[in-house]
C-alpha cells in the first residue's frame, strides 16, 4: 500500500511523522505494508523540519497525482482551487482519496462523490469535521439504523475558546480574541470561525451524511459570536442556560432545517459543559435516542489521527479489492433529488431578546404588545435598575415562536424612539 | 442477504422490528435485500406479540444454525452455554455472527475469535458493550492510529442511575435499588450491575480491543457500590469529586491495569455529568487526546440500533467477498502471546477513606502515623463533630500511594480498638 500526501502543513506535517513512526503499528493492522512513499510541498524547508527522506520528499505534487504506484492520496493543502483540481484528478486516475478540507467537501462535495463513484473508487473525510472524534464513521456506519432526527454541534473550537473565556472571565469578545490570536488559536482575520462559516461547513458535511446530499451551503443560515457581549452571557446564565455557538440540524418535519448561530444550551445539557478547544456533536437518533461524541475538534495529532484512521481504512478496502464498499454518504442508491433546506423564517424555538430602552414608563408594553400582535408570548423578563446614561436592558425569554414573527416584531421594536440600540438575539438550542 | 435471529427477549424483540420496519432503509444502504429470513425462541407467544409472520417464526434454532441459506446469525439469547455452542456451530459452518452477549465474548472471546478467523468468518459485537454508542467500530477503526493509553468508563447504566439518585436525593443504596427494582431498571438479583461484574465483562471487551488479546476475567479487580453511603458521596462532593461505578483500563506502563471500582471524578470532568441511565467512555489516546463517547447503554431500541449497524456492516462485507476485512479485535497479525494483567497490588492512585473512630483524643494521630509508615501521605482531612454514639466520622483524601501500601495500612488501623466500623476505601479515577 503506497501513500503520498499532499501538502506539508500543520495536518500534513502530523500525517507524516505518525506514517512514519508508527509504520510498524499499521502493519499489524493490516498485515500488509503502509509506505509513505511521497509527501509533496512548494515549500522546501518542510523536509529539513519534519526530517523527511530525500526519497520522501517532493515539491512536484504531479509526482503523486495520478501516479499509478500511489494507491493512496492525502489532500492536506487545504483552500479550495488547487486542493480541488488535485482531488478530482487522483479520483479521475482511480486513487483513493482521505482528505480534511472541509471547505472543499461542503462547496463541491457533490462533484466530488460523483468522480469518486464514477472512478470507483472513493473518498474519506473524517478529519474534515470534529478532528480527532471518529463522528463520520459513526453517523454513517454505527448509527445507520437510525433516522437521524437532530445534530446539534460545538464544532468551531476557535468560537468555543472564545465563549468559554468570555463566560468564566466576564471579559468582551474583543478582549479574548485578543487572547485567542495571541495564543494561535485564532487567525489573523478570524471571520471564518467567529462568524460560524467554519461550523457551517461541517454542518453541511453532516448534514449530507443524514439526507444523502449536500445542501446549499447559502442555504445555511450563519451567525457568530462577535455581537455577544457578557451581559447576554450572564442574563443567558440567570435563564439556566450556557451560551454556545451551535452548528444545528433538524430532521423531523418535512424540510431538512441547517443552521449556525449562538444558542443557549440549558445548564444541564451535556453540551452546555463542553469548554474551551474541545468540539461536540450531540445526535438524536429514532432508535439509538441521544448520543454525544466528544473531543479535540482540530490541531495537529488529532486531526492526523483521524487522517490515518481513513488512510488505514481505504488499504483495508484495496486489500480486499472492495474500492467504495461503504458508499461516501451511506446510501449504495442515490435518492436522486436535490436536497432543499427549509427557510430559516419557517424555524420555530424558544427566543432571547435583549432591548436596551430609555428608562421611561411604558417601554416594556410597548415592547409586548407589539410581541404579543406576532404570536410571540414572552415566558420570563427581568428588567433591571437603571444603567448608565439613561438606558436600562429589557431582557426576555419567550415561549416557542416562528422567526418569521420574530423578525417582523423586531422590526417594529427597533423603530421605537425608546430603544437606543440594537436588539440582541439569541435563539434556544 | 439472509438473517436469522436467534432469541426473542428484549433486544432481540427490538433488533426483529427493526429489520422488518425499515427493511427498505436498509435496501437503500446496502443496494441489496436485507431479508429477516426466520427468527427463532423458545417461547411461541414472541410470535404474536412481535406480530411475527408464521414464515419467519420458528421455535427451532438449528433451522438457522448452521442453516447455508443463512448469511448473517444474530445471537440474543444471551446466557453462556446455549449462546456458545449455537455461535460455535454458526462460525464452523462459515456464517457471520451478530452478538450483544458481553459475558459470553468476556469469558470465551479468544475461542470465539479464533473459530470465526479459523473459518474466515467474522463476530461483530458492536451491542456488547455501550449499547447503542458506537464505541466498538470507535476504538477499533476511528482511533486506531492511537496507543489507548486510557479508557475510563460508565459501563453499567443500573449502579449510575442508583449513585446518581443516591447523590440528588442523598438516599441509601438500598432504597434506590428498591425503587430501580421496581422501575424495572434493576434485576431482582441485582448482583451482576451493582457489584461491577457487568461493568468488568465489558470493560474485558473493550481491554480486548486495545491489546489485541482478553485478559482473565478473575484478574479483573472488581468491587461494586453495595458499600456506598451518602455520607460518601457527601463527603466526595466536599472534596470537589463526584462519586462513580467506573471501568478503569490503564496502558501505560510495562503492563495493562483493567479494574472496576466507586471512582471519585472531579466534578469539571465530563464524566461527571453522566447521570442516570446514560453511559460513557473516555478515552486517551497518545495522539487524538481525550475523547468521550456517550449515549444509553441499554434498553431495547438503543441496542437494536447497534445490532443493525453490525447485521449491515457484516451484509457489506458479504456483498464485497471480504469476510473479517476489519480482524475482530483490530490486528491483523496476532502478537501471539497472552495478555497478562499488572496485578491491583501495584496499582497507585489517590485513595478516600473514612474511618468510623471511637471520639477520643489521639485517634487521629494514630491513623496518619500508620500511614506515614506505609508510605501515604494526606492530602486533606475532614473531622467533623460527634455522630450518635460516641464515634466520629475521618475522612481523607491521600496523596498518590500504592495498593499495596494501603492494604497493609489499612488492615492494621482496622486492628486498632478505636475503630469501631470497617474502613470505606474509594480511589480517585
Amino acid at each position: 500500500m503506497k501513500v503520498g500526501l499532499l501538502g506539508l502543513g500543520t495536518v500534513g506535517g502530523g500525517t507524516a511523522q505518525l506514517l512514519l513512526e508508527k509504520k510498524e503499528h499499521f502493519e499489524e493492522l493490516l498485515g500488509a505494508e503502509l509506505e509513505l512513499t511521497l509527501a509533496a510541498d512548494l515549500d522546501a524547508s518542510q523536509k529539513e523540519s519534519l526530517g523527511l527522506d530525500d526519497r520522501i520528499f517532493t515539491q512536484d505534487a504531479s509526482r503523486i497525482v495520478g501516479n499509478p504506484e500511489i494507491d493512496i492520496v492525502v489532500e492536506t493543502i487545504g483552500g479550495m482551487k488547487v486542493a480541488k483540481d488535485f482531488m478530482l484528478e487522483a479520483l479521475s486516475a482511480g486513487q483513493q482519496v482521505v482528505t480534511a478540507n472541509k471547505a472543499l467537501l461542503a462547496t463541491h462535495g457533490r462533484e466530488i462523490h460523483a468522480t469518486a463513484k464514477a472512478n470507483q473508487t472513493s473518498v474519506a473525510f473524517e478529519a474534515a469535521v470534529g478532528g480527532g472524534i471518529p463522528l463520520i464513521r459513526s453517523i454513517r456506519e454505527g448509527l445507520l439504523a437510525n433516522r437521524i432526527e437532530s445534530c446539534m454541534g460545538i464544532l468551531n473550537g476557535t468560537s468555543n475558546f472564545i465563549l468559554t473565556r468570555m463566560t468564566q472571565d466576564n471579559a468582551p469578545f474583543e478582549e479574548v480574541l485578543a487572547l485567542a490570536q495571541k495564543k494561535g488559536y485564532a487567525e489573523q482575520d478570524p471571520t471564518f470561525d467567529v462568524e460560524g462559516v467554519d461550523a457551517a461547513h461541517k454542518l453541511a458535511i453532516i448534514t449530507s451524511l443524514v439526507t444523502g446530499d449536500y445542501p446549499s451551503l447559502e442555504d445555511i443560515h450563519m451567525e457568530g459570536i462577535s455581537k455577544i457581549t457578557p451581559l447576554d452571557i450572564q442574563f443567558a446564565n440567570e435563564f439556566g442556560f450556557t451560551v454556545k455557538l451551535l452548528a444545528i440540524m433538524k430532521n423531523k418535519g418535512q424540510k431538512v432545517q441547517a443552521r449556525v448561530h449562538p444558542a443557549l444550551v440549558p445548564h444541564d445539557h451535556v453540551l452546555a459543559s463542553v469548554d474551551g478547544a474541545f468540539n461536540a456533536l450531540h445526535i438524536t437518533g429514532d432508535w439509538v435516542g441521544d448520543v454525544l461524541l466528544y473531543g479535540l475538534g482540530a490541531g495537529r495529532e488529532a486531526t492526523a489521527s483521524a487522517v490515518v484512521a481513513d488512510v488505514v481504512d481505504l488499504a483495508r478496502d484495496l486489500l480486499v479489492k472492495s474500492r467504495g464498499r461503504v458508499p461516501a454518504l451511506g446510501l449504495a442508491k442515490s435518492r436522486g433529488e436535490h436536497l432543499e433546506l427549509a427557510p430559516m423564517e419557517e424555524t420555530s424555538c424558544q427566543y432571547y431578546f435583549r432591548f436596551t430602552a430609555a428608562d421611561e414608563p411604558g417601554v416594556l408594553a410597548k415592547v409586548s404588545r407589539i410581541l404579543s400582535e406576532h404570536n410571540i408570548s414572552i415566558e420570563t423578563v427581568i428588567q433591571k435598575g437603571r444603567r448608565s446614561e439613561g438606558s436600562v436592558p429589557i431582557v426576555m425569554m419567550t415561549h416557542e415562536a416562528v422567526e418569521k414573527d420574530v423578525s417582523a416584531a423586531l422590526a417594529r421594536i427597533n423603530a421605537l424612539p425608546q430603544i437606543t440600540e440594537p436588539i440582541m438575539l439569541m435563539r434556544k438550542a
